[in-house]
């Protein structure tokens, strides 16, 4: 039972409601500041996120995220060899200090690998809030040992991802003087009609990692995969130490992606995401945005959505990085990419509105 | 004043009233999260501890133990060679997010060792909240250094200690519908009757130890014990480095225990720990649990008591590793083991209720 | 633009509304105190804060300190070669958790170097609260690299810096009882009367800094400068390695003080402070402290003022570790010295009051 599930113990329709049920506070929030930088305005400031519209700061998506993750990893990656992939990831509601989330997991497909020794799990997993209404929902697969080489391969079963999600699937919050809000506190004026296209932004910060860096994280968020606690374990492994938690990876180079992206206000989706390579402490990191796509919601004037590409690499300025040759029809990395995240923000349209206050 | 008390400077009946009062809040909760990986659920979820009684989530038992023992480290410990032993612990009242903890001690024992080089304080210390009620109190015994090695040795007084706390002195909660709410929270259904006397459980789970992890613990706890902090004074040491504070060490080996105790409530008492071996950054621990005794608590159906041995091990996996040899009579330790903790917990019994709602 | 601002972007009169408003929490200051091991005893206990006066427990100066600081970074000294220096450091309001700090500067002096490589600027700096209050304001003065080493010089004009905070403009809380709720709080009847000028007090405890320790303060204060995180880019610079945040220096090293100054209440004030030397992982704080001066405060006989120079050093005990030499007439540090910290702080006077109560 503790030992985690095996390729071989997953099926198609199982259900998980995963343990245990966590309250969030401010004391995450302000750990998740230490742990990554993040500067985003609205997760950091009551007064502003008030005069939005919120009820209070809304905690970082990415805390929401990591938090969530952790909970499905003793039911779904106790075992896994690689986290290969995201998609349909959906930010329904905001979820704030004081609230209590809690994860369910439906498995959506299966398919045993050529090799026989391990096997690609689709899980669709949510997490609700102390009113059981869901405030994330997310796609992921993973490659999970087998427990017995013997065991027949099951029936393969590989759900149909989207490509992105769709503008009419984005949960999108009411806002209040959202652009001249922002510029207050940010002081800085570039909003969704200064973005374009084909863009990319060279983010100029790096960071190591530590050790105790993402170890603290990763148990904040209660996930305990082996894989990135237990060095002694990690030794006779192919890469001979600890990995990073790669929802670590993905704070992280958010947090350094806001120098040319002050003014995004919150992740509506993530469409599509994978670590390309593993992370070790010792790494710094660096990251790069591409704007893939920009468009505009539904019924909104006072904000629109950027598709964004977050490239995270290791141990390379990012100024002059190649962007991911996709020259040959199949995407192939630099090997010191270590992160490709397609996703999806909010951020202000400016009206020249003038706002008094704050 | 400020260089702590020797061992010349402790005498039978001495009272402390130890610096400072310290504020617990959902700030520190989240932090020995961080630092621990604990996912016991009750510590975890405001509305779980609300519907089993409790006004609120309270903080982790070892959170308000190492915090009350951290304040008695000035005027006990601040020349301790070793602490020794633990006896008679007892968690009287839970402590909560915005409690204020406070605590005194008192000298009840001491004995100068053969060498005249140091000597033995038993000192009974009790922490109390903002209404001046006691929550915790516990025997601790520390190895002394001497200032003055000609002062001529006090009479000894070695207090009797009880082997284990006896069941009409353990403080037992209010519950309402414990096991059905712990079954939803942690989808485990193991529960008080499902463990036997003489089981033993083996964690799974390893956590590697940093030097950044374990003193930021001690820190939050206000712990000044300069064989945690100051590597430089270290060097010069037998150890030749610093030592991870005892009560990370159980912290960690409690937080490991999690899989396979996962329906456990709480620590109602430790009958008796002790550090069996120094504990470094870089070693990774682990677990395994014997239960010793299983009992009913009086007056209550809903819920009984296991009294469980932890063993916490230093670079070994707990399966296979053997239990104390205790053939001559005398306890004798692997020399990989660094925690001996007999403790009694509190556990649901399973009434196979049905529970709507949470 | 997110670049940051070198030599030839600053002009005297220069005004800058900082990135972005951070709502301070108690998870803040858990954290603050698991980074540092602060212990004086008004930022810990609300009980004692609030019998004290206050709304409830101040978070700790420095952490208000630090975090303002940070604010300040992207726009001022992202480019810094060194921080030269801090004068007329005033608190001006006590901040509480929950409350949101804003930061705004001006430029009131710029010089180039003889060189002509770089440059000094310097700031008045001003963190307002959520109600548009000043709660500290400071000057410092740093090393900024050019862009471009052909820009012609600016007119140098250099601010008059105030040798020390003068009495007045010292902002004193009302306190209650405050000689006998510290004395109940800390056991410890050291106060105003019981200093005298001249006196040294060496602090016993040392601190060894580690990476994961400075990067998370660091991160926790939105503080990016480059030099604190990105050890790739710092292997190619003199130090090669990252460099600790000297707010962190100050903040450990206070931390450290506590010892033997455990009635100090708060910082009123920073009258000059400088980083002597580069802090790295690794090294061990010590610090000792001299009172230059105390004095009364107007109108008020339950407290009176402490001017401390206390001093930051690495690797050394501070027991014999010689003063600054300043028989030359210019001040000459030990090359061990890592801070120079000349503050006043507030302390009880004892009235020998009886309190009962807290």
């Amino acid at each position: 039972m503790t030992d985690g599930n095996f390729f071989e113990d997953f099926r198609v329709g199982q259900h998980f409601r995963h343990a245990t049920p966590r309250t969030l506070t401010c004391g995450d929030a302000a750990a998740y500041i230490g742990l990554t930088g993040a500067r985003h305005p609205l997760h950091c400031s009551v007064p502003l996120a008030r005069a939005l519209g919120y009820r209070g700061a809304p905690l970082d998506d990415l805390l929401v995220f990591n938090t969530a993750f952790g909970k499905t990893v003793p039911d779904i990656s106790l075992n896994a060899v690689a986290n290969l992939g995201y998609a349909d990831v959906r930010f329904i509601e905001p979820v704030y200090g004081d609230d209590t989330i809690q994860a369910e997991s439906e498995v959506i497909g299966i398919r045993e690998t050529s090799g026989g020794e391990s096997g690609v799990v689709y899980v669709r997993s949510t997490a609700f809030n102390q009113d059981a209404r869901p405030v994330l929902t997310w796609i992921r697969w993973v490659l999970v040992r087998k427990r017995d080489l013997s065991t027949a391969a099951p029936d393969a079963l590989v759900p149909a991802l989207p490509e992105a999600v769709s503008v009419e699937r984005l949960s999108v919050p009411s806002l209040s003087q959202a652009a001249g809000l922002l510029e207050k506190a940010t002081s800085n004026d570039r909003f969704w009609g200064d973005y374009s296209i084909g863009q990319r932004i060279d983010h100029p910060a790096g960071m190591t990692l530590e050790e105790a860096d993402h170890i603290f994280a990763t148990r904040l968020y209660q996930n305990n995969a082996k894989v990135h606690f237990d060095a002694l374990a990690m030794q006779s492994t192919q890469h001979g130490r600890r990995l990073v938690y790669g929802g670590h990876v993905i704070s992280v180079c958010r947090a350094l992606s806001y120098d040319g992206l002050e003014n995004v206000m919150s992740i509506l989706a993530i469409n599509a995401g994978s670590h390309v390579a593993p992370t070790f402490a010792g790494d710094t990191l660096y990251g790069f945005t591409e704007v893939l796509d920009k468009f505009d919601l539904p019924g909104r004037d006072d904000c629109g959505a950027l598709r964004l590409r977050l490239t995270g690499i290791r141990n390379n300025h990012p100024v002059g990085f190649p962007a991911k040759d996709i020259s040959s029809g199949k995407a192939r990395y630099n090997r010191d990419v270590v992160l490709d995240l397609d996703y999806t923000v909010l951020i202000p349209k400016n009206l020249s509105t003038h706002i008094e206050g704050l």
